[in-house]
């Protein structure tokens, strides 16, 4: 949507040359928001208009997609958003938020800090899962029963000796209690008729097709069951992380805040009177040379 | 609440001067959430219980304040954190999310530079009106009547020369289009009983006491009408920061991704083909004794 | 001296109301860096003069000052500099970098999450120091004896009950291995004419001051000991919060790189198989109507 | 060096599976920096004989190589951080400093939303080439002449392709100015026996390669030529995009500072009369079902 007809009009205006502060102002072209003095329009819509009547997970929606969400998708993106809010300060986002609570910084640098570890191994297993799940999505598209496409996708993931498949497995809770209750929404409005459930029959047969190879079950976790959900809406992969960054961000806030009201200064990884292990060299003079 | 049970958990915990790995847990305590394999509560609630019964506004509110709210508070905070997410690429958060897209980070760093800029100046003007709005209050509560306390308030405002009122005014709009549809919401509340509506009583004491002394309307803002909310919620002043932050991360995501699939490498702040005004010495040779 | 040029030349300009890109490039003018196509300029010295025959320290001063420092001037910069490059992993910022190594981000992402808490507790001590010793000098500038100023200064400032002085003692070391070593360059600098020593003059003094009340001896620490080179060397006080993030960026890039190298993912504040301890509600159910 | 006598000793304690602190400190073991009260040693030298003694880049080196540099060695790494201090404000890093010190946050945290956007193409340009030149020395070790190794080398790259040939060519600069002065450096040294010069022999011979392939000079950039000293050097390329953090931080701490002593409020990145184009779709209504 949003992006053809800004390309559109982009071109548009660059075959016009716009020059100055035509050109400045076009540097900063967005698709998003409309502003004029007393008026501001996301997407079009008025934003006293949306205030009070589009929900918080609506808004996001509305924001990040360009069109408002039926009430099932809003409730579907609420559930997944308020599922994956904390893990606790053992998370190093967590650990980081309340340090950084304790350093003299606001509490929008303790919070930026924090999310900023939301990288490629803290924050991106569910992007990965969305976009396995979506490999195989495609491949039923082109005809191959799931179960198949199932099959040849984990067949190829377990010859490159990836490791995990992104979405399964946790090393600390034998069953995640989200994953099973989020999938159970899924279900629910799957039933309904609000989303197609495709993505839960794929999670659903990854996690036989996995138990199967490994003997053991490896059940869906918190990435997966949200990579469901975000399958499910459509979301692209990349875009995912960007919404766990906004789920987390709240438990950031929870700990920063938290750590804040318990004082300590210079809040280290471990308490005050332990120090760490030195491995390295023994003392030694700098050579006279130097 | 939680702060105080946690103040005396540790308290009775620091009595037994638990060693070793205790010592370490000690370190990290929290009330905000409990784990154990294949167990996740938080604020005492399982996660599983929370997932499609409480709302993501509610589940904030929860993380940050201990105790779910009642309905209508949910949704006075969901009309906040929805009203504030985007003013557009001039805002320094905004842009510099949208450069940061085009730089080879992650979504997350993106988000992270920007939220990081949501400092005392750019994100404060809420917080700062939060704690406004709330002397008046302590003042009205120790007897004094509305318009009396506002009166003064202002007095002495206005004679340390503090410059603008924080919530009040808008370089760019006459009337921020946002600030009287949550206003009306907070009457709407009120009436219900949801709230007590003192903080809009208090907001709009103020809008009248500064026209009257600056012989011309200056109208609730934003940040004003967000802070209404935030005290009418009981919400401590420098915590409706991080609530800016929650609320203003969905924009800064907006942005990054649109930039990011517009594309750009290396996205400075003008168009390309411009530079930047040199105001200093003109070329000079090194000192040859150097 | 750069910054009233620059004021000249934008007051200059904004005479002749430039429009369009003009403007544009006006908005973001600067006094530190020339360039044109095939010609970098930094404060009026071409970049090929530099390399090679500046110092990195004397470049961090160019930048920074505007004009070449002497050597005895940049050797003291390189002093305090490589003083403060490190202080081990129990630092909340050199914990932070270690853990951000293992979250699947960029090195320099690691860096910035770091450097990000080196704020008004974490890095603002020397910035604090510089301060206090400034207020020191500008009253003996003003005819007051060093040690009247010094015990005035003091009794103001525990008269205030605000704690530490800032720059004095240590939670760890009983003496500061690097506050003698680096005031004995100073005392060396001052001896060959290079600084005045009177910054120096104002620590030894303040350290005598606080063991006459106090009746144990405070020494001077790291963040004194460079707030007395800073000083020396007429650094603004806010400004060396930024020379000390150059310098523990250093550390923060060592350590960052050294968990990198060490692997471990998603490595938390703690062993991995120790958890947190919770103090907050036991378990409970939701309320129905909810 | 450290990594491996790190993994020794690591090994071995873990052969003893330490309890409680032990356990704690193990977590956080490190080669770089060994403390007790009134100690500081970094790797295995005393704080006290490395200050006044060893330069700021030899400090550098020190902490991420485990030994001292030599001091022609000393001199290219400081060569190579003066050069690459600043690049001005139509870099996307200087101009987020630049608008983040006009939020209200600390020049730390201004510093570290700038450096966090030195990411894969901001930063990773010279990381790139270091790689790049790695390849081609590991072929010639591998006993393939130097013009033979770079062909392969370009003819695979330009079948990949993919783009500009990292380190080569600039958008702006036709001839970068500090390019050939940082080369010449590295000849001087290496005709002093300081280093080999075989990676300023691959960068040339790089530079006739590519100008054969295109017709045209596409000549050797500041990446490129910082990548030749940190090749010659030893750096592993990764490392080397932390070396540039550390050089480009000079520039970023400088602008913002200017910025800071300029004023303003919210600095967004067009002149604040201006805006942003629109691209969006019209003024519409919310659905009524919604």
């Amino acid at each position: 949507m949003g992006r053809r007809s800004s390309d559109r009009s982009r071109r548009g205006r660059m075959a016009e040359t716009p020059e100055g502060r035509a050109r400045g102002e076009e540097w900063w072209s967005t698709d998003i928001i409309e502003m004029r003095p007393g008026l501001i329009r996301l997407r079009g819509y008025p934003i006293e208009d949306l205030i009070g009547r589009v929900s918080f997970p609506a808004m996001i929606w509305l924001m990040l997609r360009g069109d408002l969400p039926s009430e099932a998708q809003a409730d579907l993106l609420d559930a997944a958003l308020g599922a994956a809010v904390d893990h606790g300060p053992q998370a190093p986002s967590i650990a980081i938020a309340r340090m950084a609570a304790t350093c003299g910084v606001g509490i929008n640098s303790a919070m930026a800090s924090a999310i900023n570890v939301l990288g490629d191994v803290h924050g991106g297993a569910g992007e990965g899962a969305v976009a396995f799940y979506g490999e195989i999505a495609a491949a039923t598209d082109g005809g191959l029963p799931l179960e198949e496409a199932v099959a040849a996708r984990l067949d190829r993931f377990f010859a490159e000796g990836a490791g995990y498949v992104p979405g399964f497995g946790h090393r600390f809770h034998p069953v995640d209690p989200r994953a099973p209750r989020l999938l159970a929404l899924v279900r629910e409005a799957a039933s309904a008729g609000a989303v197609s459930g495709r993505f839960a029959d794929i999670a659903e047969a990854l996690e036989r097709g996995i138990a199967a190879r490994k003997s053991r079950r490896v059940p869906l976790n918190i990435d997966g069951a949200t990579a469901v959900i975000y399958g499910e809406l459509g979301f692209p992969p990349p875009l995912t992380r960007g919404l766990f960054v906004l789920s987390r961000s709240v438990g950031i806030l929870a700990h920063a805040w938290e750590q804040g009201q318990q004082g300590g200064r210079n809040k280290g990884p471990l308490p005050r009177e332990w120090l760490w292990a030195y491995g390295g060299p023994p003392e030694r003079k700098l050579p006279e040379a130097e």
